[in-house]
């Protein structure tokens, strides 16, 4: 490549947006770790302002002549990916026009606004105008990105999350896995009460000294192998790992009642923390350098959460570590069956956020299936409430009906205009557990190794599978290259059967 | 205003020239008090890539039509100082070429790598051609600077700095503090002598906990005035306050055996942050609204540290805080003159930031002298090391002959090419004393209200006079609006009589 040429003007593109980023990042990370209330006003308007710029320097009509010209150069493999990755978020960035996004922001905002108000006064008839507004904006964005991606509404507004995931091969998947769970979620409840009536639940031996729980938080984070070299464990409000991949800000929330919340927060954000530290380095500055998506990100915390952290192996290895950190006393008298106990419960509920993993797909099936339908404009704004108690009722034997803010106003999702995200986080625990046994089967000491608390070999292969691999092949295609077969929902339905029903 | 004037499209542009700000600032305090060391690489670089955004913003030349047209705009006397401040700021940063920039950043660059690695080796020799590289760079630079502001070279280069100050007025303020301090530093060591003999220094009873010095701090920080709901106080390898006027981050440096010397440093920096929370709010997207410089912010963070915070008066109130959060045994039979036997030691010494107040104004003339000569081409650089040795023997009676790294490789300034500086610290000095001495004319009870632990309306006073007035005045017309004249060093020497001689 010459130095005129369109290859490296989009280099030289990518290094001034990715220093915007890095400093946004940065500054959000800040916000909700160090930065004082009185900051606050001044950080949105910095923070807003440097949005601006991002999109000004990332929209600007050269840099489509330059993705254009690129085409024609010649370049490898990977460069020709980054190509077209950048094409791809480019036309993400283009698609809407700036009047519109202007009467999206306003929308949005209002009715954000409205539900962080109303939500608490259970309020869904104050609240139904401002949602349909933001449904109607969010009907509108569907169309001008279907329009421009060629894609159906629906699949136009996931593209956003998880490019090439499209609701014709996830409808079969989720199709199938409500079908499983409707049965399995009352079968595990009744194998859970069998149990525990063999082997009572040990309460937690509280309280747990917050110091003790970061030594303990901050040992299983470095076996986990998290570098923190290149970043760090921190406390603030809402759990998250943010910053860049060369310097991951993790932050968990601790409670002095209990050490597993946080603990199990820790391991699941060090998840998506590996993914971060390991994407490849020398494209930090391009988008094909980045993490795939929602889904592909979530199934990294969900594979370290739940296939590993929630393992009888993993504990077999951790639970004297619970001992070392915070005192033999903690669990005094402890079976490995006591902890599992606590790190396995199934309970039915109504809050998503709240949900364990047999019943948290339930959730967002029930999301999908409406958000859907809101977006192709099946379901009106205001049936939504019986359209969710519908389900609840069918899916979780649980009724909603006038119960607002425990039901369709829980989630922030849709009040901020974000429609296409929630199956992600499904998507992400199936992707968790196809990946773990793919690796299993390359790697058939995988579970010998977390007895030991050996995690190399499986970080190896994770490398090798998908953090180094970034966002150089859709999802789908990310997910069939790592393990052979595009998503099938038997093996989580697998790994449920073998953890709440005991089966081999 | 319209939307379309002058003025208007140079308030959008100060406030993107804000939030690049707020981010370098927030960026460069995060490094500082957060960063792992692997996050360093590319912290540098989006920060060099930051800067660059920056001063390309800054500098294009429809700026310059923007702040000529302003100039025909209908203005009020705040706007007119606001267009007037953005011009010289403006003239500053276009002076120079963008070909000049690049030899100079190479020279400063090789200049302060090979000054970190040679001053540790003494190796004066091996260091002199890349000094030599950076003085004559300076030089260039001064005489460019000096063509656009219609200034003398030296002058030049302080205008950076302080805005107004001329070698021609700081002359004859140095030459007569230099005779002064020539005789009072022996007296005072001589009355210190004298008084240690009837009394002697007690040591301090350490160790002293981190965390009961941190509380000790924050209380005396609070009782300041500083706004802990636009700031906050964290730990550092180098103390400093950065941040942002909205947000102003603090730090500190704890050692277990001396609580004197974090605490002294904390109502030293408490200073500085005063001045930026209680700059002009409405104006912090222009120049003007931002503290006047350096002579001015380091007279206001040595105006606490010194006038106040080494006061009889105030460690009338402050002793008992000390036994109050680091424990009775802390300073237990201490009475007012043992503490201040601490805060007061006058004590020769080659090292200028190790100075106390009373010899660090002869290490900064010393400096202000050979670095004048450096840039009028006076003195040749390799002259520098006798220059010295002449100078310390004299003033201070301390030969260096053969000591580089105790003589004129100690600092950092000269290697990385900051030439006009230096003078900003004891012009600060000298400031804080006249600005005492103004406000116990205009407020007889000053020292009556520190006895008492009162800040209020001390701060008043300094937010009307100073704080309030941000850059609409050059430095001198500033000082001379405050305190109703022109520097006058006699204020400063009345102040070192009063506290090291005992004179009344």
């Amino acid at each position: 490549m010459t130095a005129n040429s369109a290859f490296s003007r989009l280099e030289d593109l990518g290094k001034r947006l990715e220093a915007l980023e890095h400093a946004m990042s940065m500054l959000s990370v800040d916000e909700a770790v160090m930065m004082p209330t009185g900051g606050g006003e001044k950080r949105a308007e910095a923070m807003s302002v440097l949005a601006g710029m991002y999109h000004e320097i990332a929209t600007a009509p050269e840099v489509g002549d330059w993705l254009a010209a690129a085409g024609g150069e010649p370049l490898d493999d990977m460069q020709q990916a980054a190509i077209r990755e950048q094409q791809r978020v480019y036309t993400n960035m283009t698609c809407l026009s700036a009047d519109f996004v202007r009467r999206q922001v306003n929308a949005r905002r209002r009715s954000e606004q409205l539900w962080r108000e109303l939500r608490a006064k259970d309020d869904w008839a104050g609240f139904l105008p401002a949602f349909e507004g933001v449904v109607a904006i969010a009907r509108e964005e569907a169309e001008l990105r279907a329009k421009a991606l060629g894609l159906e509404p629906y699949d136009a507004m996931m593209e956003q999350y998880d490019p090439g995931n499209r609701s014709a091969d996830i409808n079969p998947v989720f199709a199938a896995l409500k079908a499983f769970l409707k049965d399995f979620v009352p079968q595990a409840v009744a194998h859970q009460e069998e149990k525990r009536a063999r082997r009572p639940l040990k309460p937690l031996n509280a309280p747990f000294a917050i110091e003790k729980q970061k030594t303990l938080g901050l040992a299983i984070m470095e076996a986990l192998g998290f570098d923190f070299e290149h970043g760090r464990l921190d406390v603030s409000h809402h759990p998250f790992c943010g910053g860049v991949p060369t310097d991951v800000r993790m932050t968990t929330r601790y409670t002095t009642s209990d050490f597993l919340s946080s603990l199990m927060g820790i391991i699941h954000e060090t998840g998506h923390g590996l993914y971060e530290q390991n994407l490849p380095k020398e494209w930090s500055h391009f988008a094909v350098g980045k993490a795939r998506g929602m889904a592909i990100h979530e199934s990294q915390s969900l594979f370290l959460e739940k296939q590993v952290g929630r393992s009888p192996e993993f504990w077999e290895w951790a639970m004297p570590l619970i001992a070392e950190h915070l005192g033999p006393e903690a669990i005094a008298g402890w079976e490995l069956d006591d902890l599992l106990a606590h790190v396995h419960e199934v309970k039915t509920g109504l809050i998503r956020v709240d949900a364990d993993e047999a019943t948290y797909p339930l959730h967002v099936i029930l999301r999908y299936e409406i958000e859907k339908g809101l977006i192709e404009g099946t379901i009106a704004p205001r049936d939504v409430p019986e359209e969710w108690h519908g389900r609840m009722s069918e899916y979780l034997g649980l009724p909603t009906r006038d119960n607002y803010k425990d039901g369709p106003m829980q989630d922030v999702h849709w009040p901020s205009g974000a429609f296409g995200y929630f199956p992600s986080y499904t998507l992400g625990a199936m992707t968790a557990a196809q990946l773990w046994s793919a690796l299993e089967r390359d790697h058939p000491d995988a579970r010998e190794d977390m007895r030991n608390g050996r995690f190399v070999a499986i970080n190896d292969w994770r490398r090798e599978k998908i953090w180094s691999q970034a966002s150089r092949y859709s999802t789908p295609e990310l997910l069939k290259r790592a393990t052979g077969e595009k998503l099938n929902p038997e093996y989580f339905e697998e790994h449920l059967k073998r953890r709440y029903l005991g089966e081999p």
